[in-house]
């Protein structure tokens, strides 16, 4: 069992049923003072009926911040630079806000004089490994209060009880259970659990908040253009923008074209498999993007270079190690093949695809005169290629003249 | 300058213009006898003409087969089993069928007594590289002749007056030159070159020769099923089918639905990058579904392992080390993580779209027991995950109680 | 707390005070009835003292074996066919021999009908991890008992008093503490904690049982060679040998030329760093051989691409996963490179040095006519290497050229 | 055959007859002004008589340069950051000394306007790629000239009477052929070829030129300190020194005490196997206290990611893709990582062992307290032990469960 000799405690708070009645069993249970935190993280809710509630709970401290430009800048941008994606397909919505909402829970309990921090996340998932990674990583005498692995309310029912028993008022549509649990930011939202834990099944159209479906989307393709510059998305169709308006931009326009729907069974770092259904609008337009500019701009060997460490860096965020040194080991190579990482990409987005149709750089690394079919008037002399050729084979034939003969062992 | 003491030698010959320049070119140049090999890897050209023509240019030994089978099963399969995609994105159509064909011309002139083999691929090109190092892997001692690296036709107007002076039938439409270079085969067609050249320009919808575009696919779904045995896909909508036969249904619903395409800029092995139009449509379906099927069948550590060597792999693909002891190695890693990869995939094609509607396998891995929201009847101690953050954050903890707080170095 | 109810339990059992307190606190604490396994894998103590005193606690289950040959042929020597080295420089000694012990654990629990395996590892080291993990995957549905983690006996003296309370024999030399801990199999011994847990402090001589020092060793080398057949040792100065024959003889030499000591911190699973003092001598000896006859069998991308994965293969013995999928594809690839390395080395022991002399294979792929500064003959032709730079270069120039000079970004 | 347009042509030039020969070879076949660069990398020979051989052939520009400090501080070192080993036992001497001459070339060659540079390495080896690679990055418009892939001087009697013809004088011992080939600078010494090309054959004792010995070593150990400030040395016995300076009197250590050698069959970039011997004394020394130094000050992770990628970094480094994006993404990485890399390592040197015999640091992340066997108040939790094997273990239970018993895929 915890340790119950917290004196105040930092909760993530979202001002929902879930996290009020965390609050209240944290006054009650732990008798500690609770400093509430809401952030606007792009989910897309108000965030001042958390801070009333919060002051209806007694709370002295609260504190609510709308952190969507850090979030986009330091921690979104960051990680496309390494076109990231878990197990080949999943963009890493989730995975990439706990650091920065456990970073800040941290950094008010220093300023508050907090000894303990608090989350919402269950005793099965991948959160409780983020948040509480980053809270150690940053303070690592912190004292974390996971209510979900303590406590008794391990059914709704008992959770409404605890509720009405303390007087935390219950909006009409959780009084029924959802059919399936949901996280979302400015990045993606997430759906599993419930009605989606067959994975033989389709998920139901109800499922998806942020995207219409390509059967719902237009009939005509809308055309983007995307300016990069040191890696970044800077600008979209010639207008810059600060980080998270463009992520904005670019989510409406997923959501119309019905574009960023992914629906997988992943490996969750605890141990199991789970089935997640992701929506990822702007991301899924970015990536296809950000690609594309690297495309002309990076050099072969740079870009394969990060290809191969890609699932590696991915792994570590999915798996909560934002704040370790690897990870900042890794951020530091792939920063480095940033520099030259700008330009315009022209996209055609039409019911669920994301079509690269142009990129231009002044940084280009594409040459029409080396590559052409025309003459090219020297520029490459075919000679070298026999040469070229002739000594990538020689160990293969070195092997093959001792008999193993087509690359045997 | 090249050894022309060559005596016979195997020509890997299509029956079009420029392979009967190069097989003219073989006899006058050279001297040699001229074997013919023409072979059907489901490029979608009848095979018969070549045999004609070659009979027309006093060719004695012809070779012309249908290699569809052995190409899917033993080249593309193997390959798909690694999910492999070149720099994030390119299924690798014209990489894989190479070394098949060099194999077949070494094979060959092992039987006719050849002392050379020839290709018409281009001295900037990849397959220069493929067909020739697969040559000296399969026999250390042939003579390579690469007559685009060697001849002095080196415009259209010297190609076509050499044409003409050697009586070779020219066809009308090859009069004037191709608009850009196409290249096909069962799992796919590339065009690159000419009109192409321009990253920055969309290609023309003319270039697409494969698939429909998706906005001229139809407005309903279609639904399928794939069922897998070992990694490889052995049934289409519950029926049993050889592997090129799935395959060229599996292309002939990507056509239908606009599945497949890929405008590209890569880098070549050579040097330089090249922007290449690629469409893939049963292969991007069946990687989509060997990707779901592996999610719910292969252990975590087995696919991160996959995912972290396929870069590798698909790079070892590309530049035409097949037949290579790291491939072979490889292979056997890749090889044995698909044992218990089986079971059926249903998906939707719509309009570009591949999109995975239910997995399920007698082999699953996916427990919907430990995973539930619900109560899991003890399946899960979510105490568990308390140790395990604690230990994973240990060295993170001791790290910043030194003063590298947030994992710095 | 653990689940009491445990009816039959197969204990890991050495005969020592250790794991004789352990039993005995199974028969009160668990009330179950034990099983005895004592294995021989090289440690060097006689096995029957504990079958005796199994049976003065009335065991009626006892089983003793040799697993010198199945611990060197099977667990050692593939790992061997590695190179394998934790953190560049420990030959993983303790953890390969973890596994198989965790492996008869679980056969005779199946044979024998028990529920459950007890273990002597701390509830700090990497050891419980091993025995664990390998449990698990063997039998998923065992109930593991680690008293170390458990019980409360926490202090040297409440352990001898519970000793002398169940009427436990204690040795004399085992009434003051030992001065630091050792484990020891046919590969290696391990020492550490109490004396040795200053890392600034060098290990007393009488740390080290397994070898002499450099200083005491011959002031004359000791010259042998050493036979491999597809990657493995099979002879010993022309004499073949079986497994752990040849291991033992190895051992001998190596103690008596002071070969294979090593101090190193080291990090563990479990998250801490924690210094130990190795001795492997035949090991150190072993892995120079096979590199060595690698170096002449080995195609250099078959090799490279060993050793790029080598760290990743040597964490996973290190951490415990043996018996995992990920190992076993790693193992796949491995000894599918191994077929051709054979041949003999020849090498000198002195003084701690282990240097090899000569190494030569019937399957040598090393050509001193292709290498030769001498007149080769034509066997390689210098002018290749000009292309084979050129195209090398062409990506760095086209870089350069447009301002990215010295390979930047 | 090469360009003959050259104007103006910088020249590596040692003073030896080989490059004298060259000179001239410049001056009277191409017809070109020579620019001489003779640089001092410890090699350990004079520069002026070079400076006066240049004179005798009426070189008006001659440019004699001491870069010991720069080729310790800004090559050596920084791959000593990486304990980069090329198959797993090269220190890579010659290897890191080819960039920095090449950079030097270049330099000299855009103060003085030259349009080519010249090396006087063979078209077998790798120093050709080395520094062709390296002048390619750097000025990618630069005309190379590789005498020795280009005339025709094929043999030791045609370069003497070349030689004779030209007035070059031949000192007595250049008359008969070396019985082998040497490279040397502050790092290394290699041999290699003629009496070294059977790698069957033990060296001779004649070929050792920086080492005694370990048979002829003291027989009393040399105890010495090494500090370490942000991965570097800074300091030995206490005594802060400049770059080379510290790797000198290293080397003289390693050379009073047989440490360094090594006898190696190794893999060119060029494709062929070769045999070489080198003697590394100091840079022995260097890898051992390095590893020691990290092994204290490193997380773990960061450790492993390191170990994982240095061999493709040393790779590159053999390869000589020094002036590379990927060399300076690695290079990024690793930098990032030896931040708190520092304190002191002491070390025994004895007969050809460099052995370790205590570390500490300010920076240290050991913790006694933490790894102790005693009692250790709290500071480890051996419950958590329980709970982060049960999840590490989850996925081989479930694997299990459903007849994938130890792993089994």
């Amino acid at each position: 069992m915890a340790d119950k000799s917290v004196k105040k405690v930092v909760l993530a708070y979202s001002g929902g049923l879930d996290t009020s009645v965390i609050l209240r069993w944290l006054q009650t249970e732990y008798n500690a003072e609770v400093v509430t935190f809401t952030a606007d993280l792009g989910q897309g809710e108000e965030l001042e009926p958390a801070r009333r509630k919060a002051e209806l709970f007694g709370i002295k401290e609260i504190f609510v911040e709308d952190l969507r430009e850090t979030f986009t800048a330091d921690f979104v941008f960051p990680m496309f630079r390494a076109n990231a994606l878990y197990e080949g397909q999943y963009l890493l919505g989730t995975s990439i806000a706990r650091p920065l909402i456990a970073q800040r829970q941290i950094e008010i309990a220093e300023a508050v004089g907090a000894d303990a921090v608090a989350h919402g996340a269950t005793g099965k998932g991948n959160d409780q490994v983020r948040f509480e990674l980053a809270y150690y990583a940053l303070k690592p005498d912190v004292k974390v209060i996971a209510p979900w692995r303590e406590w008794s309310l391990t059914s709704r029912t008992r959770l409404l009880e605890f509720a009405e028993a303390h007087q935390i008022p219950i909006s009409k549509d959780k009084r029924g259970e959802a059919p399936f649990s949901v996280d979302a930011n400015l990045l993606h939202s997430s759906s599993e659990g419930k009605i989606l834990e067959d994975p033989a099944q389709e998920p139901d159209e109800i499922v998806y908040q942020r995207t219409i479906s390509p059967e719902a989307a237009p009939d005509i393709a809308t055309e983007i253009s995307i300016d990069f510059a040191e890696g970044d998305p800077v600008g979209l169709n010639g207008e810059t923008l600060s980080p998270a308006t463009l992520l904005t931009r670019l989510n409406a326009l997923g959501r119309d074209n019905g574009i960023g729907r992914l629906d997988l069974v992943e490996n969750r770092f605890v141990g199991m498999k789970s089935r997640g259904v992701y929506e990822t609008p702007g991301g899924t337009i970015l990536l296809a993007a950000h690609r594309a500019i690297e495309s002309i701009t990076l050099d072969r060997e740079a870009a394969h270079l990060k290809d191969s460490l890609m699932p590696r860096y991915a792994e570590l965020i999915y798996n909560g190690f934002w704040f370790s040194p690897e990870r900042r080991m890794l951020q530091a190579l792939i920063d480095t093949s940033q520099h030259s990482v700008a330009g315009r990409v022209r996209l055609k987005l039409y019911k669920g695809n994301v079509i690269v149709t142009g990129r231009e750089s002044p940084n280009s690394l594409y040459s029409a005169r080396m590559v052409t079919f025309e003459d090219d008037q020297g520029a490459y002399n075919q000679q070298d290629a026999a040469g070229f050729i002739k000594l990538n084979a020689l160990r293969l034939r070195l092997g093959a003249a001792v008999g193993r003969r087509g690359g045997a062992l």
